[in-house]
Formats: C-alpha cells, structure tokens, sequence
C-alpha cells in the first residue's frame, strides 16, 4: 500500500470505536452527564456514593440501595497486610508506581479472581473503589514514617479519605468539595486512561488488569498530570500583581499555560465551576486568600485567548483544593484516580458486554526486502 | 448528534492511528518483516538478540555490537531481592498476576526511574528484556518449592531462560527452538497490548508504566492465551484417529478450533511454519511424536476450511513446543511476553518521538436530561 492510498488517524481524533450509555459529553456546547443526569444536578445535589452507583448501575439509588452499597463500600476500605507489605518494600516509589503495583497485587488476594462474570466483575470494582483510597493513604502514612490509620467504618468515602490523611475528622465543608471533586472525575468518556482500560478488557482480561493499566495510563503527565502542574504554576506566580506578566510571558515563548484549554471541551469545562466556588471558599477559610486571588489573576490575564476557546478546565481549581485540603502534591494524581474506579469499572463492563477485540493498525513507512547479510561480513 | 451521523469503528477495525518503521505486516500475503527483514531470513539465519538489537536500533548490530548488547542484556539479568520478596507473598497468583506485578515494582529499583529520555528508556528496554524471564522463572521455582536459580552468566537469552526452569543446560535443538520462538514473537504491529502501551506512551508516561500495560492487557485470553487453549485442545484430542471428529463436532456446535485464523493474517501466518519445523523434531527427540501426529491431524481435519482463509497461526504449534519443553501451561502467556518485551519497547520509544494523545470518542446512545429527584422521593 502506498503512503498516499491510506489514512492516518493521528491520536484517534474524531474517531468513534464504539457506543455507551454511560457518560456523555458535548464539547462545543460545555455538557456533561452522567447516565443522563447532568453534571452540575450531581454536583450540587448528590454524594460520591450516589453518584458511583448511578454510573455502575445506570440508575440513581433509592434509599435502601444507597444504604446497602454504602454498607459494601465500607466494608471493602481495608486491605490485605500483605499489600501494606508490598506498599513498604516500595515506599519510595512514586505514589502513582505504589498505586499501580499495589492495585496489581490486589487481584491475588481478591475472593473472586479469576471471575470474569458481570456480576463478579461489578463487585470486584466496588472493593476497588475503596481499596484504592486506603492504599493512597496507607502509602503516605507508611512513607512518612507515620503509624497507619484504619480507615473509617462510618466516614463518607470523601470524608474517609481525608480522615486517612492525618487521623482527624475533616470539616464539613472540607469533605465536601472533596466529594465533589471526586463526582466531577468519577468518569469522562474515552480520555487515554478509560480507553486503555477498555483495549484491555478487549482481549478478556479481568478487571484488575484493567484498573492497572488505567493507573499505568494515568501517571503520563498529559493525562492526570494538569493539577500538579497547575498547583507549580500558581507557587512560581507568587501573588496576584505577577500573573499578568507571568501569562505574557509564557505564552510568548509558545509555552501552555496549565489548567487551560481541553482536547474535548472547546468551550467551557462543566466541571470547572463547582470547584471554583469551592475553593473560593476553602481559601477564605484556611486564611489563605492569596492561592484563590492567584487563581482568578490568571484567569484575568488569560481572557484576551477565551475567544480561541481556551477556558480555565477542572484541573485549574483541583490542585489548589488539594493544596489547602493539606494532601502532598505527588498525590494529586492518585486523587485522580481514586475518583475514576467507578467509570473505569462500567466502562470495562460496557467492554465486555458487547465485545470486540480493539486491534488498530499502523502504517509501515520503513524499508522492504533488506538482505540478511551474515554477521561477519556486516561492518 | 444522532446515531446515524456517527460512524463506528467497532474495534478499530481497518484504522491507521499512526505510521511506524518497525514491523510490517501483509496479512494478505502473509509477509512480516522487521525493519524490511523478512522473518523467515531472521528465524533461519538470527538469534533473539540480533533480531532484538534490530527492532530496538533499526539495523543489524555488527560483531562488535552485538557483543556489547549480549554483555548489557546478561548484565540485566538479576533482579532485586524485594522483587523477590513481593513474588513469594503473591506466588499463589497466576503467573501473568504476578509478572504484571513485578514488573510494575521493578520500577522503584530501577536506576533511572522517573528518566523518560530516548536513552534511558533504550536501556530500561533491555534490562527489562532480561528481567522479564528472571521473574518468570522465580516465581515458577518459588512456587513450586524449589531453590532459586540465579540466571546464567553466559548462556544466550532462550537457553538461560530454560536453564532457570530447571538448572539443567537445554540441548541446542530445545534452545534453538525457543530462540526461533522468541523471534518470531518479537514484535507484531498494533496488536491489543503493543497498542495499549503506546496509549499509554501517549501521556508520557514512562517505559515501566507502558510495559505493565502490555503484560495486563496481554494476559486476556483472547490476546495471549491462543497457545495455552491449543495445547488443552491437543490433550482433549488424545490421539490422531480422534481429530476429525474433535474438529466436526466442534464446528457444528459453532466454536471456533484453536490454533486458526488471525485477525490480521487473511492468508497463511509466516510465522507458523518455522514451529512447525521445530515441533515436529522436537516431538521425535523426545520420543513424544505423537503430538505432533495430533496437530498434523487437525490441520488435516481443517483443510476443507482454508478456503474461508482460516489458516493455521502461529500459536498452533508454540503450544505443543512449549509442553515438549517442559513449560507448565501457565507460563505460555509469560513466554508470548518475554519475547515482546523489545516490540513493546520500541513501539513506545516511536509513540514518544512524534506524541500525539490517544483519546477517541465514544458515542452516547442513553437518555438525556434526566430530572433529579431527590432521594426520598425516589422508589
């Protein structure tokens, strides 16, 4: 086949591989649903746990249902001792690396390896989902030196979760804007991380091969590396009077400015707003203005290329959340992930259900029918 | 959008996402070539670490080369005790658990972890090229109650590897095969893992992170266990005069026959008949031929289908070869990512010099704008 005869989709742009009735999202117009419910109903209204059954079961819980996958959630939070081993003979990995090797482990120790039904399947994506925030924290306590703390039997997952930071009960609106920040990542679309996740269900591999590659997919810094990043930016800016230079600067030596624009939002993020106000919020409360006045500094300098449609996204308000919450930078990644076990989890339930191999193709531009030359005669 | 505007690519059937200069396939034809060296002239004429130096470097190494790429790869060989240890408190996971595990572990030890230059993820390639079968094989000895085997210091690739199954040197013939087998499984375009992988690479996430991936995402059956269900196959046939019936009875209950057909090679599988060479002497060395007396048989059996292209694959001898071997049937997948380790390799070294993200686009087929009721209310 000659160069010109074939196609090349580049990053697979535009290019549809399949159907879900999971998450939607529209770029142009700025909306995202879960199931059909819309983002910010979710946001403002539900919890993590509400939301986490709607997309693993495509309906939003009613009160006896909340309560019993509460119940499930909860009793799934500890792990084996033999993976808070495996976190300690690999503390000073990168968390993302403990994460990925821990959550690798977790298939020996599960009660269902091997099952692949949905069933299975679904239950083994619920223990995940609160495996994972115990193995982030149990890795922070562990490489801090630091006496493990056992997570909750009757916190919130968000609340948990922060409670496994430091041993205190977090305020209430801390454990809030935690819990959103984990309904506005719990799923979207096929970024890298879900999709990867999916071409590994493709072959019928189990779900925690599938969550690991998710994980392995993630820790790339153009995937869940924005927050982090953002949270950099916002230390070198420094104070609010400096972000206009800072901006102008940056852009004139055709660097990105972090936390802007999105490969599928090309107008607003709907997930930007209920973390802004948030962190509003948060700011003010810790007695630390300045991170939120940075924020919106930037946001100011950054107005004049709105019209080429780069707007502030969700990374742009995470990483200063977590700041302020108290969490280590190198652990806003792993945030990421703790939120996105449920869609990761439906999305490769999706995979199986109506399955087919994902096999792509690449284009051969190299050279033909080279002469094997025997070893001594090649200079 | 409505669904009649979006086309589907179901499994990216018949999509180019990118070009490469590694492999090249024909599956009409049936040709494969690496870097424009036909597979046949490099199972004939090479070794695995020739045709691994060729995959990773683009060209033949000369003598000298290739004798600083034998002491790098040999130098590779030992892993970190830890590793060790995290393999004996999850031996009793299958063996790909336990390789997709260490591998992500091996990461905190290595020395330019976090490096994601050409050069350090070239040499975090080879090591991994030589650490891969080490883990294999420890955790086959582990679990099996036995000594550890400390890898030969002099040994080729496919001869130490199954010195370490049992401490005995193989004989030529046993490590020629194996060696062919290697070769043959270097590399293989974008097949599900090496795809997964390079999406993976897409977010600049590093080697570790990318070769985890394909050990996940190969450890579906559907990808890596055609050698394993052939070799069940064979041992369901029992004997010659069995097969056709086997085969008859089979398709007239519409499942498929193991050990044919390939998603890419519409003709004949080029890398098949260099096994089938190796099977059939190696069936007679052992006084075993009657293996290969079922294969011959099947394929006998299968005739009336060629037509319908459903050729014999590459995987319908490896199985057999591997039996005759001495390899437990779990380790057949190992072995498919022992010889992929350079594929795998190179193919995220190609992702990262021209990135683009991988993020294709799923279409929504669900509700839309669901009204949230809040839960008391819901039933």
């Amino acid at each position: 086949m000659t160069q010109d005869s074939v196609k090349i989709h580049r990053g697979l742009v535009g290019v549809y591989f399949d159907r879900t009735k999971t998450t939607f999202i529209n770029g142009k117009e700025g909306v995202l649903e879960y199931c059909g419910y819309s983002i910010h109903d979710l946001a403002e209204n539900s919890t993590f746990e509400e939301t986490a059954y709607l997309l693993l079961n495509g309906k939003l819980p009613n009160q006896s249902e909340l309560s019993q996958f509460n119940t499930d959630l909860i009793n799934s939070r500890p792990v084996s001792s033999k993976i808070i081993d495996i976190i300690r003979s690999i503390k000073d990995a990168h968390p993302m690396d403990v994460l990925r090797t821990s959550v690798s482990a977790l298939s020996t120790f599960d009660e269902e390896a091997g099952d692949k039904s949905y069933e299975a399947t679904m239950r083994k994506g619920i223990r995940l989902t609160s495996q994972v925030p115990t193995i982030v924290m149990a890795h922070n306590a562990i490489r801090n030196n630091k006496e493990l703390i056992e997570p909750s039997k009757s916190l919130s997952h968000a609340a948990n979760f922060l409670y496994m930071l430091n041993g205190e009960t977090p305020s209430e609106s801390a454990s809030n804007l935690m819990d959103k920040d984990f309904i506005v990542h719990a799923d979207h679309g096929s970024n890298a991380s879900a999709f990867a996740a999916r071409v590994c269900a493709s072959t019928q591999a189990d779900l925690h091969s599938a969550i690991t590659t998710g994980i392995a997919v993630l820790s790339g810094p153009s995937h869940g590396g924005a927050a982090e990043n953002v949270m950099k930016m916002v230390k070198e800016v420094g104070s609010p009077d400096k972000a206009k230079d800072y901006v102008t600067n940056l852009l004139k030596s055709k660097q990105r400015i972090m936390g802007f624009g999105h490969r599928v939002y090309k107008s607003q993020d709907p997930r930007a707003g209920h973390l802004r106000e948030g962190v509003e919020k948060l700011s003010h409360e810790k007695g630390e203005p300045e991170w939120y006045e940075i924020l919106v500094a930037v946001m100011d300098a950054m107005k004049p290329y709105q019209r080429r449609g780069i707007n502030v996204n969700v990374d742009f308000f995470a990483g200063v959340i977590y700041h302020l919450l108290g969490i280590p930078t190198d652990l806003f990644v792993p945030i990421f992930a703790v939120g996105r076990i449920p869609g990761w989890t439906i999305q490769v339930l999706e995979q199986y259900e109506h399955n087919i191999l994902l096999r792509p193709l690449l284009e051969y531009t190299g050279e033909h029918q080279q002469k094997y030359i025997p070893i001594e005669e090649r200079k």
